[in-house]
């Protein structure tokens, strides 16, 4: 957390001071704005997060609700969440309060009886270390609390507009606000009051039934047959031995469980599978009552019980396996000829099975991908065709999770012969761990990631994937931090500079005629597209680490590029030169090559580049592929405003 | 933390529901209150944070300034101090915000060229582990800020009377409310008003120059000579290779730095000696500006420059190394004889200089260790002579502080002569180590501490010193825990109960045989002192840790005096129980005997006991020496009335 470098705060350093549409920001839903947002589920709650670190654009988001979601949805939290979490500053908190799953019994049938079911097996979460933070559960609320919180903390200070649904809409892509969507009140004081407002972009985040999708001409595409759950919160005392540890509970002939242990030690989420039904069913598997769910558990948990002692929430639903025809409201017929205005994220996009605990997060991650690039196109620096790549990598991704879910699900449902391999469905979850947890994610070439020639200078550092974080040593406080610890959500691009052997120097090394030609060549990314009179880094998160322990590395000797100059007060950031030391070696731990290599990560955390020192048009020529020259820096004005008051303080001083 | 126990909670775990004094709390200051709380600082703010914690106690806390500390004062933060966070909830958050500290570099004359400084050597903060929570650094502001957010989070709801301040007070002993204090508005639309409240209970937390010391009779004794200091917040470019790294710097001539790097990467804090200062200097080296302290610094660092952007806070102070004749309102002679009213703590009794980074931190423990044992007299749960070891445990800590810091100042301030020893202070800040960390405190035997007879069953837990936390395999959730960080500040005694080599069973060890006893016998602590109707470990958190591997625990064997059953739905708590395994053992880290003991640990996280399994009665003696049978549980009415509104969920749900 940087603190102080702009004079100093008196306050809490998570809130920031109001800019832009922040300072003054309309309390009603405005004619016209930037983006609207429609929901404020997971994927649109990071949406308007992340927005609302950019205080020049106007975005608004609606919700349906009166308020915020108090009960309910979703409760699993993979690893990948909790990295993006940390991007947004609240990773620590939410862990905090949330139950940390680090192990999953199998209970099956007991082969000698049947009609009992007995422990069968224990299997470690995250055995093999695929992230530093842990896989969570706690309620879906508490999630869109911590963005929300984040959202008003942010300098454009975004509130949801509560209590309005979003109709439907039109797009005219030659307009200057592209789309125009009714809206209509349904809580409050204007309650059935319809409004046309108008919006450069619009984001669709309003669930399986997305009215936003339906306005795009888009439907799900997916299986006739669904399956039913009935899913209940509840407080319960019981003989059953694992309780508070996440279970799969597969009986012989009475059904299966799936049970999550939940956030404060007493609450526990049981999911039971209450079998296929067709479409014709038409919604009445929804009318099974709790005391039928209850009692279901109990058969299926037999010989323990529950004594079920409260009932928190409940539900009964049904899921198919679908996908979204499209993601965006670019017809595929028109597929590169024009760019999109509208999107649609999440739920909307993809719907399966509660089971494997991917919905929220992946949803999640629809909208951190999506979000930097609207920023990066609403500021002017991309164009955008940026904005073509959301559709492009992210319905992979939901075909990837739809598929995995499937197979997922019929595991877990399936009957279980006590003479079966035993250890099939066990078998199957450790073997696609990292799906689940997140990681499978992988970014094909684009305008905004590279090919792998150069893997081997950082084959831990895969390219298309999420840049996997490793402990290094921060010269200016030699102390271990994760490097990725600091990628926090602020759109800018990271360069880390892996140096080669040479200590470091001011030149005469790959690293410091690297450093030369980025700090002051006409063609660098630097120089190209970071505009003049901000800080140095406003664009380029740009680090270097040294291979050598970190009491070697003195920063006198590092070069100016890495040594990025604040306003306003010209204060020169030491913080971005890190080395080795106390038993931490990133270059061991990521297989970087002696050599050094440049490694490139996109705001949304994935590695776009690995490159050699000397590749230095190669690192040009991806940026100019994506990248615009900058318009004047609109905090300018603000910046040198809050120079004056701080100054003062010197001045009174007798500075 | 414990969530959803009482029924669903919707909201953020950590903001209490409003409960005696917090439902509806008096705007204005009463006339009569339980206590009486003079200033906000460190001391004052831990007082504050515990007794909101108690909302039948009506407590309140005036405040001189207007609002907030927005600057200066206090930085340094010691591991205890981060433990005590814990207690209170908050430690992660602000150890996110905080600098971290891990190195100090000690700079001193080079040989070869005395007018020039060079790195000595280096020194690991905490290389023996006295601690798994780090050194921090911190604005006391942050500190205060998070124990006040505490305190209005907490249940009675407490937040500051700003712009009051206490002008003295009389003392009558025979009165049900002895404390009347005089106060006066001092900001705000009563600034100048004065008027008269009456106390239970004063506690003066005002400061060096306290006024609360003052009406009570007592006085500061110690040095006539003052030692001056520059300190000043900046931010600066440099040269100087440590910036970022707390820095002693020796001069050969020039005087000496203390350099304390800050919260968020770029403010300084550096201390620079002035020297010894007569009493009859009469406040004049105050007056020195700030342009002289920066030339200091300069020449101090030689051959490195300060280049100085801004000073965002600055002051010239002396300190004596002083401490008080007496810590609470009963004179000498009579102590022993009556009990006391109204009480001092942190500057108001003890003053000495800023360089060992102690006042903050010993002032915090004498609010910790004040505080819990206010809550119990006033809810009936103790004696009134419980207050008297107030005065008896913190005036021995005030000596040692005194005693110590006289010599680090001493060591600090000398002037350094090349050829002398270069490792004289390092060999002092590596020899007391213990100290400054704030783990030298040792409460000797009194009616809350019992002697070391049986010292030897466990090592690790030295009676009279803070508990010193392990990790554990809680088997609800099968995942390790710090064992000390479910010590929350919630003014409940712990008792640890490490079993013997036994499995866990119903009857038939020295453990089992224990558990029956506390639950059952009308002599044990826990039936003599727990009230009726509500949880099972309101008033006594009994844990059980046992030897063999978590695998091999099964709940179902477990004595129920270990499962306490919590209101209002009569659940089992399950989450008392703990084991070894993932590579965790406490009975190995702290030398546990295998045949078990119990460890019983004060609210305030110090060891008050460790006896055998079997020592009942002297476990019995040792409560009923400072425990009163309980008053009719105050909050049985709301607890049933909070289990009819989570029961109508159920009822919904056709339970």
């Amino acid at each position: 957390m940087e603190i102080h470098v702009r004079g100093y705060e008196a306050g809490d350093p998570r809130i920031k001071a109001p800019a832009g549409f922040g300072i003054d920001r309309a309390v009603d839903l405005p004619v016209e704005m930037d983006v609207l947002v429609v929901g404020t589920g997971p994927a649109a709650v990071v949406v308007v997060a992340q927005l609302s670190r950019f205080p020049s654009i106007n975005a608004r988001v609606i919700e349906r609700r009166p308020g915020r979601l108090e009960v309910g949805q979703a409760d699993g939290i993979q690893a990948r969440s909790v990295e993006t979490f940390q991007a947004f500053g609240f990773a620590t908190e939410i862990v905090d309060e949330a139950y940390r799953n680090v192990e999953m019994c199998f209970w099956k049938p007991d082969p000698l009886d049947p009609t009992r079911i007995v422990r069968a097996s224990r299997a470690p979460d995250d055995a093999t270390g695929m992230s530093e933070f842990p896989h969570i559960y706690v309620n879906q609320s508490r999630v869109l609390d911590y963005f929300l919180r984040d959202a008003q903390r942010a300098p454009g200070q975004i509130v949801p507009d509560y209590g309005i649904e979003f109709v439907d809409c039109a797009i005219d892509p030659n307009s200057d606000y592209p789309v125009t969507a009714r809206i209509r009140y349904v809580a409050g004081p204007r309650a059935g009051e319809e409004r046309v407002v108008r919006a450069k972009y619009l984001v669709g985040g309003d669930g399986a039934r997305s009215k936003v999708r339906a306005s795009l001409g888009h439907r799900l595409h997916g299986e006739a047959s669904m399956h039913a759950w009935g899913v209940m919160d509840i407080l319960v005392n019981t003989d059953f031995p694992d309780i508070q540890v996440k279970c799969s509970i597969q009986s012989h002939d009475k059904g299966n469980i799936l049970l999550i242990p939940r956030e404060g030690g007493y609450l526990v989420r049981v999911y039971v599978d209450l079998g296929e039904v067709p479409e014709s069913d038409d919604g009445k598997v929804r009318a099974t009552p709790i005391e039928d769910i209850i009692a279901t558990a109990n058969r299926i948990i037999h010989p323990y019980t529950l004594d079920v002692r409260a009932v928190t929430w409940w539900s009964v639903y049904e899921v198919a396996h679908r996908i979204t025809d499209g993601f965006d409201d670019v017809p595929a017929e028109q597929a590169g000829l024009r760019t999109p205005h509208a999107f649609i994220m999440g739920d909307a996009c993809h719907t399966h099975s509660a089971k494997a605990g991917q919905g929220m997060n992946v949803s999640m991650q629809d909208g951190f991908n999506l979000a930097w690039k609207l920023a990066a196109v609403i500021e002017g620096r991309a164009p955008r065709s940026l904005l073509s790549t959301y559709a492009a990598e992210r319905k992979v991704v939901a075909q990837d999770l739809i598929n995995f879910d499937k197979k997922w699900s019929q595991m877990m449902a399936a009957p279980m012969d006590p003479k079966d391999d035993r250890g099939q469905l066990e078998h199957f979850y450790l073997s696609t761990l990292e799906f689940p947890a997140g990681f499978m994610t992988l970014y094909t070439p684009s305008m905004i990631t590279l090919g792998t020639e150069h893997q081997a200078l950082a084959v831990g550092f895969l390219v298309g994937k999420r840049f996997k974080s490793a402990e290094v040593i921060r010269r200016s406080d030699n102390r271990w931090h994760h490097l990725g610890h600091f990628h926090e959500a602020d759109g800018r691009w990271r360069v880390y500079v892996f140096a080669d052997e040479a200590l470091p120097a001011l030149s005469g090394t790959p690293c410091s005629d690297f450093a030369q030609w980025w700090s002051s060549d006409p063609n660098s990314p630097q120089v190209s597209y970071t505009p003049i009179g901000g800080d140095q880094n406003a664009v380029f998160d740009i680090k270097v680490i040294y291979q050598q322990d970190y009491t070697q590395i003195e920063l006198a000797n590092v070069p100016k590029a890495f040594k990025p100059v604040k306003v306003p007060f010209g204060l020169i950031d030491i913080n971005q030169v890190f080395a080795a030391g106390h038993g931490r070696d990133i270059f061991r731990d990521r297989q970087i090559s002696p050599a050094g290599a440049i490694v490139v990560v996109r705001p949304d955390q994935y590695v776009a580049a690995v490159l050699p020192l000397d590749a230095r048009e190669a690192l040009a020529a991806f940026f100019d592929g994506h990248m615009l020259t900058p318009p004047p820096q609109p905090d300018a004005s603000r910046a040198s405003s809050q120079r004056a008051d701080v100054m003062s303080i010197a001045e009174r001083t007798a500075l």
